[in-house]
């Protein structure tokens, strides 16, 4: 794994100590911040966590987005903004052209171009076809981080037999990212059939007791199946950051 | 079915009119209550509603509930009392020695020799063996309303084979009682592969985010099977007098 | 009954065994599934459960519901699509014109010519003037699974006499529908007066503690009146499937 | 009403001025305390509201009882001590041999010599034998403040014609103070059919779903009968001190 | 008072025995219903209960506001319907002309001729300028039921000089209705210097931990002085549904 | 500090029986309101409890929020309207020119020329850019205040770095706000490192479980950090109101 | 104030580079870490933060407090364990005599001979007597810090005029304390009243709808009164060390 | 990786067709159960996901304990129980002297002698003393397993150089489990400087705001920073099955 924070601090303290950096390379190290009048682009995260730096557009406007994005692709880091409106998401692609919009995922990104790090190692396996929006999400943010994921939509558990079918290829997955909405039930049952890490991602889609999402997220914890691990509602992209940590691992 | 309330109200009021049927008549007949000083015994709700009468033990001390029971043995109707802890279901026991405990399911009930109506009609299928409790309950019930159930136990989603050996078994029955803790999946699962009327019961068993059943509960209200019903939390008195309900219709 | 799953796992297996039935069969019975790019339609579902198979319209866009119910079509099969608002709804009839779209239930349906299996033998009855969405979404849906309902409508508590003049025909239905939004209180009475197997509705009609049907739905669940089972808010649909399990079993 | 407070503030400050009254005076009118190290016993309380003075039993120890009734009897106003456990019930009684305790209404009292107000105006409504408790509280507040109730137990809906035997003596009152737990539809039912105000008190008697109370509490609050005022879960007391406001007003 | 419901059960029973009326008689004093195909216009609820009937308009549409308002204009009864939104009040209004729409209260109402029964014997209070629009729903509703009220507007608690100095007025009226949304703390201060009834109304004006008035609600119902009384969120109409209950006795 | 209360109530009445005061000074005193037809403005608040008056734009129409600031502009007081919305604020800007609207921070205000009262003793702390609306809230009521604040953007702890660079900075202030959404972890932090008064606003910024901020709030006033005192969701204003009590007082 | 963090990173940086510190000295600067096998005690806390170090002692075993106390005690530190039982208290003043514990408040304590920093410019107020048990933790955690509070006990809303009597004391205090469960409306009235800063405590002193404290908790937080703090249910030690925090600013 | 569903169920039917494998063989390996009468043991369950087979002990009485674990013990299966209390695990261990009893993590358990698969690569990291007996509960789960973990205890957020003291140890773990109450910060800290995977459990320690956990469980899942995978409140075992999964695979 070549990512991990290349300097703990105090291995730092000691070099800065014996003079192999200068004071300024030790705060440039320790900080790996570009300055925005109303920002701090982190340019570092990628070096220190594994994962590409990615924006929350969610509250930002577009001229904020521009902004920022600008800033990393400077750094020709790959560039991800997730939750972007589809208004928001054509203005800042008008403004930059290198920018792509995906509508049904709502992301906002930019791959440089480099080879995959792996291929079909990860699945993207969705209960049914409302919770799609999440599953791209999480694809694309596989896709920036140079894993190409694997993908089973449209599998729940009010057909088992679909499940049952895809089992045998699921089985040779080396992580799964299990999405469902309604009473979130895929993941439990996929976690009593198989062996490798499941990421479960509750999604939003359901109404009345469902309560946008709460319901699905508090059943996939509290599943009977053993070593399920949750993230946030509709959160396909921190569910493909869970899996990017262990790719980079492997 | 022989349980229906025998005269509605307009054919009530023609008899009356015509003198077929008394003052005294038509007052008892809408009434059926046999008074104490603290409750009104509902002693023609098995003629009205089909299910005989049943105590709800919480909240009532010994005193009060021999007071009850013993009215409704006067009438030689079965007896039934549910959520009654250990240390009064032996001192109404010691007072009414034809009154029998159930520690696990905590009922406390009497039954009138009589053949069954129906056997291995109704199933009563549990996830998990800390569900017990709930099935006991729900076994009493029906028992005193003289359905015996099938039982299959202990076969939740995170061991999928268990439930899949048993299928072949449970599509045979008319009715399906279906209790699980936890993220309650076992209801979703059955109802996807069975036709019967299924009457799903979620229970207290579970922690943290399963908030005392309230997760099970929603969670299969919100099941993307179809057609599936649900009752209270650890209801399993009420599931079985649904299928009571049904079973005397058939 | 004609619509149980017809032949269990162990069964196939035997039959797979003395060659009966080749292997793309049994997998092909297993499975009945139609693919598309991004679903896998549930043909056999009416089949398996004996319940028509039902397009969850809300997080669909108008092509998905299009591609989809045009597979059903190719098969004959009777047609649902729930949760359809108004413009979605045009957009398919535009495209394909077997199909029909109820403004006020939100469904898309297409029903094949053929006899009602029942008629009166269920009925939808309904709290408010401002609950009939909720009723016209389960009546649509008994109506595409061919059991054609006995209506009562605003027939609510808060004026008792309404209801005890309903009440004689009330009787006579083999399954109850009740629907009901505000405190959620007419399946309880109802419950108390009638023997018939009911399934309770809550509606999202209310405001402040009502908070969108949570109270409807837990009041209902809380009831005093036994034998009485619910179904999530607003779900018309999965109440009708609940009716059609029952009515398919008499 | 002879109990108002008997000197607004600007009524206050022109005696004062012209001399009517002398600084201590107009400070000790305003008052109205008696001090204790820890408490400001508020010796005034009826002469301002028209209600006795209550002492929350809840969260305060023996000593802390025996010294804020002492100081009330010494004033010979009327004592009530609400929501005191048994233990500590027996040890004020032991001091303070003037207090009588009712160990269902879980109340210490005591009630100075007077004719009673008003006798049968007010009625005590209570759905079911487990909400007793609640009425027993209720029924000592009002005594408490001498008007003397009528009570009908036991009337829920799941028996409804136990109601309507009820009905034309409940039509007579001239307050009514409805006390249910479960699903709470009582006070709708009769707000329906009666013309009086109406107080609902929830009870914390149910499990589940009813989350000790806030379902009952939200149902009675959503009621599509109209104008009915409800209180706190459990609190009788402040139902019965609702209905002295009203009583005192006729 | 005039308005009680004049014949009880029992009494119909006997008068229908003795010929005194007849067997239609009977039928229509016990249902008082009009019916239209989608409800069952309530128009005898004014004799029973004491109240106009009152149309919920959320959930209706347009035409049928009208046509249940055209029943009730042709019995001569007041008509008040609430939450109309601007448009469907003014589609309302071109139909028929005798309706007013009031945009603030958000109702539609026509009052006809007749005497007042009482002036300024209800006051209607406001904690801040954002929740007049619950108090205007509040006094229409009295005015529809001929209570004119008195009002004073602004007086919450952050400022408590304005409560002091209108309380002079406020010790003179009958009953009170005290609107206040945040924090709701305005009731319990009043009930602590005031010995009338009080109708306690939380609004939906607040954010955050505010939760749309749950907070109020609550904190309400949790109030230290005794004898507040309370309705649900934003409900004026219901709140002087209290009020007529309670002055109708007077 | 020269903002408090310059009278008691106590001081009052002796200046009053003395004849000092008149007895229309005693009431002006005691009120400082001006009336308008729906509401009391309150021109001594600032007087009292040394913050300038705001008005709750939230629920007010354009017409109120002029008729009241014109008001306080008569009477030279500073103007602070705060949640209005971009028409709203269109408009009032079109009537009375000297108010100023921020778009982000959705503020109306009116700010007399008068010298600064602090300048960087109180800072502004933003976890992250999306966070930027409440710090614009808080910023421009400080400014009405006459604090000029010092502000830290976009150093949530997802890059301890960042916080850890502007630590010097932040160590010498007075007072510290700190604005994060999600899981808020920001105050914490700050608290285990800074030993000044921390001021935490959590905001709405955030998905799924983070419920509009109710877990943001909940996690800062479950904190481990000792001292922390937190304000309601996107309250900026609060916050900024209580860092003015506390300058005001050093 | 002489409680800062004496040293900021950078400056450590800076003094180790010049060999001012030695690498033990920076690191032992940075850590102030007492270790334990099952614990790392924070000795550098007041210096860091001016706040005295404080033990939680819900969750941990008399061994567990007993071990850290020593640690404790041998740097002389004041000490204040929060949360304790009756039974932990009296084992742990068995092992160490110098410690105090506090039945009501449930702390321990030893407070090393000092003189105290404030008399009298803190105020702890509080609604009801049920609420002491927070003010007596608020208290002594205030005394551990030196700073001696006045108290104000029993004067909530209920009862304005005690709240009015003590209001001239109150208004001489440098920042208040006020401690209320029910509906919490104390600080929102002194808030209004007073110019200093408030911290406002919320008590799980209530029942049903008061929800252990989360009503007051929110009415608090939607305080219509401007710059009110708050903390988290019942954390009289929290509310302390923020004032602490303002006074050590003074 | 061993531990792999050894068989596909397609692969099962080719053995099977071909003979390979008989009727009984292809029966019990789809299986893999031990009958109880009350109970079905999951005795494949290492076999199929890799983890050992655990038993919830909450709800289960000695009786049954006893009887699940010998029948595991015949196997020679790893045996671990969870949620046991003290008198429950003193009472399995008199009748089965194999076992061994955790007091803290309330743990049961038997480990084969065998050599372990991983040592520290696996870091249980907790922030505060009172957290230690979910880390109990999680270090047994581990060891059960064979995977030996390092511990980091009590550094948490509010004293921050704990934490950057244990970093660089903490960065060269393969997966890290960090276990926190109160505002549940630690995680995000850590994911923020971290690469590796991350597996977050909140804990029920905490009061107030923090209701059980729950505030905790969802500031986690609202982390801002990526990666982060949660499971249930105080689910040490689930969190190490999670590890588990992961540790498998590498």
């Amino acid at each position: 794994m070549d990512n991990t924070m290349s300097h703990s601090i105090e291995k730092l303290l000691e070099e800065f100590k014996q003079g192999t950096i200068s004071h300024e390379e030790i705060i440039r190290e320790l900080n790996g911040i570009a300055k925005l009048p109303f920002a701090q682009v982190d340019i570092a995260r990628q070096k220190r966590t594994g994962q590409a730096e990615c924006v929350f557009g969610d509250g930002k406007n577009a001229d904020q987005i521009i902004a920022i994005t600008s800033k990393l692709y400077q750094q020709k880091q790959p560039i991800l903004v997730t939750r972007v409106d589809a208004s928001k998401g054509a203005e800042c692609c008008r403004h930059l052209s290198y920018l792509s919009y995906d509508p049904l995922g709502r992301t906002l990104s930019w791959i440089p171009q480099s080879p995959a790090k792996t291929t079909n190692r990860v699945a993207v396996i969705c209960a049914g076809t409302s919770d799609l929006f999440v599953a791209r999400e999480c694809i694309t943010t596989l896709t920036v981080n140079r894993h190409v994921p694997a993908t089973h939509f449209d599998i729940g558990v009010a057909g088992l037999h679909r499940l049952l079918n895809a089992l045998p290829a699921i089985q040779t997955y080396d992580v799964l990212i299990v999405i469902a909405g309604m009473e979130g039930a895929l993941p439990s049952v996929i976690a009593g059939l198989c062996a490798q890490p499941i990421i479960a991602v509750p999604t939003s889609i359901g109404y009345g007791a469902h309560q946008n999402g709460i319901t699905t997220l508090h059943a996939m914890l509290s599943s009977c199946a053993s070593g399920l691990t949750v993230v946030n509602i509709d959160n396909g992209y921190g569910a493909a950051c869970a899996a990017v940590r262990f790719l980079d691992k492997l």
